[in-house]
């Protein structure tokens, strides 16, 4: 091992994300140094899968940094939490200005925009990346999300831009945007997945249980939805699970417990949307679901108190026709909750002071990484045709795309609310539709309630505005001809 | 003003609900001292509302504490944050072990649970008290939840109990529970006052929009509603609210802006419901419908853009019958809302070590309180009958009632679909209903789907666990054919 400062690029953290993404960097002809706490693992990496590969090993933190070109690259795949911020620690006495350290791990956004100032204000410089695609994606390409500082950017892209996903012939990662823009933009990515996935389980729970259809069938549907609109990785990974046999020649996705787990990412995007008041209500609904089927046990026991519809004799005639409208009501839906994740990172954007590009954060999405799908290709067809586009809906082509699913979307919801089968993400997503395309909705009468009983007063439509009621004035009305007239303090509620 | 010790009560924060407070206090028969951060306000309170009642002033908080008898009972109605722990800070000189210091504002139960520890690790009481009811609640009986320091309470119970509102000739107050379980109650209550609130709305959009109903005829259907299982407050007051008629004789409500604040302990009650992992979704749905009817110009310039259902020409030709069946929906619909916010408040109490009452914080919310009503009443006997019911929604007469307006709800939703009146939370309320009566979700094909991209792994069913596959052994299968057999890292996702 020679102690010059040969490589290129530094990876800290040898587990399966790391290695495979080392493989990947030294594939397309950069040298990485490779440092891991436990140092036998470092050895045994050299020995093995980087034999042969321009992979050199570092001992220490120290040697990693000394065996790097300047600026000094260096990226972190540890786990989220104060494990990268004790080798943020680790690294800055061996690291000069300018060079950069890159978290690539799942770090919640706040963490990167504290580390991001930290690093900024010391000279260094910070990115947090959003890394998407599993080991797969590390080894061939995947999905990266990088954003932090600007001055890092030009350093990182070469190497970025190279060993990530492509799609059509565009690299899948382009620069997100300022502080933790790259792990929010990636935690929206996985509030989404949430959402693609347990809109495909609804489908699939309609077509079981109410089409009484089978896993080959279910296959089909899936094969079938995978050559149109919804062509997608998790569609397609769907038909080929549903075809998947279990030893006994069963499909196996029949044996498997219903008890959906989570890492909380979606948690978090549902979180931040509440507190930046953006209806992502079906990312939310998506987050509950997997909530409700932990309840396992008492879902059982409900299930021997609680009544189903009478109407059990209900049959779809021609199961085709509806299975065709199934697959035009879940890309609604999913139309719907990819315009909420881009109407939440818009406010993001606001709130947190980010250049966010739509175009370039769906390209970023489409390949690589879970949701990766030939409608991101629209989306970012979209947002490149009108950069100031305000909302996905308001698209021609997607605008175009609800206008022809409407009546299959509405029809296929009505359907599985008689027969009994939940659906709280298509629900939601149609909920939102109708509320959004609504000038008016009924909050005129909450206005009033709030008024009525808190004094927290109310505003006149702009059309009923006038001398005595002057446009954006706060009024209060003594509804009940008794109590005060004094506006709301500040304890009630 | 007189320098001993006679006062059984000291109230520090002279807005409208703390004065009000003040005179129902002493109303009872206790003597109350007074003290604002601007002292003027003690004279023109004392020289005005207060005359001749049982109420003295104090120009500082050390003659409040001074003037106070032991162990003094100190309560704060001040704005929830930084002011509360100043005042507590300014009061903490000037008491002595066992003394009490109540919080009577809108704080975050986070904050009560700081307080409460801090407090008695000096040897002082602390009680986190939720208080509803606005300022009539205040003056002529409030809902109180008192929570936090256990021993505080035999000496605020006479106080807190003779000033609280009465329902069925119970006190709507009593002990709730340790550290932060009082304001933890109050926040839940606001939140499930956020899902009652916009199943009232969109009933009436439903009215409005699908039946064409006038304002007074909507009046008409919730006098209705309010005369059986549905009486309760804001019934009654929307009721009123519909038949209220602005100076040109027309009804107010039409001309009221459908923008809907939120003072953020609706948002508060769905983020501790995503921490805890309780699928609270008709709260969750609440709050994002006011989001969503925050963005009015963005909604005006979506109702130019996308289209509704092309069956526009849909009638409902039995408006009374359909009214009643909407009764019915809501009903249900409430009750799913209710079971949620008892299924929150039992994670809550797991999290937090609280020991709750269910069927108090019934009796508590029975009156006094914006939610008050007659099923609250049935909730209380609910739990009564069983202290050990696991849902709600098993009590036999919950049972019944949904039974006896299931096919009535599902009615009502799939109609509301059909012609484009969005209703979220009536839709949430049956998706969790279905989804939480199923012994099997498909949230088996989610779990497939995460080992297969992420290698997260899944447990097979108790069913078809065997000698190869243990109960509660997690396994994880190569789908493929190619990649690797290793579980998943820390960084998938």
């Amino acid at each position: 091992m020679s102690d010059t400062a040969i490589a290129d690029f530094g990876l800290i953290g040898l587990a399966v994300m790391g290695q495979n993404l080392i493989l990947n960097v030294a594939d397309h002809g950069f040298t990485v140094v490779a440092y891991n706490r436990t140092v036998e693992k470092v050895d045994r990496f050299l020995a093995n899968e980087a034999k042969g590969k321009s992979v050199i090993g570092a001992r220490s933190v120290e040697e990693l940094c000394r065996k790097l070109k300047k600026p000094r690259k260096i990226m972190l795949l540890v786990k989220a939490g104060q494990a990268v911020d004790d080798f943020i620690e680790q690294i800055i006495p061996h690291i000069e200005s300018g060079d950069i350290i890159i978290d690539g791990g799942n770090s919640h956004f706040p963490d990167s925009i504290r580390r991001s100032k930290y690093l900024e204000q010391k000279g260094f410089s910070f990115i947090g990346c959003g890394v998407s695609g599993g080991e797969d994606g590390a080894r061939y390409g995947p999905s990266l999300m990088p954003g932090g500082s600007p001055a890092a950017w030009p350093h990182v892209k070469p190497i970025f831009q190279a060993i990530c996903a492509k799609a059509d012939n565009e690299p899948c990662c382009d620069w997100v945007g300022e502080t933790g823009a790259g792990h929010y933009v990636k935690m929206v990515h996985n509030g989404i997945e949430y959402g693609d996935m347990q809109l495909i389980c609804e489908a699939y729970h309609i077509m079981k249980e109410g089409l009484h259809l089978g896993a080959d069938e279910i296959a089909n549907a899936f094969a079938g939805w995978n050559e149109g609109d919804l062509n997608s990785f998790l569609i397609e990974i769907t038909r080929d699970i549903m075809r998947f046999k279990d030893s006994d020649g069963t499909p196996l996705v029949e044996k498997i417990k219903d008890t959906a787990g989570q890492k909380g990412t979606g948690k978090w995007t549902a979180i931040s949307a509440l507190d930046l008041g953006v209806p992502v209500t079906l990312i939310g609904e998506a987050v509950f679901a997997r909530t409700l089927s932990s309840l396992k046990n008492e879902r059982v026991r409900a299930s021997e108190i609680l009544s189903g519809p009478a109407s059990s004799g209900h049959q779809i005639v021609d199961k085709n026709e509806f299975v065709k409208k199934l697959g035009q009501a879940l890309y609604a839906s999913k139309l719907v909750s990819y315009a909420q994740g881009f109407m939440l990172m818009r406010e993001a954007a606001k709130e947190y002071n980010w250049n966010l590009n739509n175009a370039g954060i769906a390209l970023m999405w489409r390949g690589g990484c879970i949701i990766r799908s030939a409608f991101l290709g629209k989306i970012k067809e979209a947002y490149t045709n009108n950069p100031a586009l305000e909302n996905l809906l308001f698209d021609p082509f997607f605008k175009n795309a609800i206008d022809n699913a409407q009546s299959s979307w509405r029809y296929v919801i009505s359907q599985a609310i008689v027969m009994g089968i939940p659906i709280p993400a298509f629900s939601t997503a149609l909920a939102f539709y109708d509320g959004y395309r609504h000038a008016r909705l009924p909050a005129n009468l909450l206005q009033a309630q709030r008024d009525y009983f808190g004094a927290h007063t109310f505003r006149y439509l702009d059309e009923y505005t006038d001398d005595k009621h002057p446009k954006d004035r706060d009024v209060h009305i003594n509804w009940t001809g008794h109590g005060g007239n004094v506006s709301a303090s500040t304890y009630l509620a």
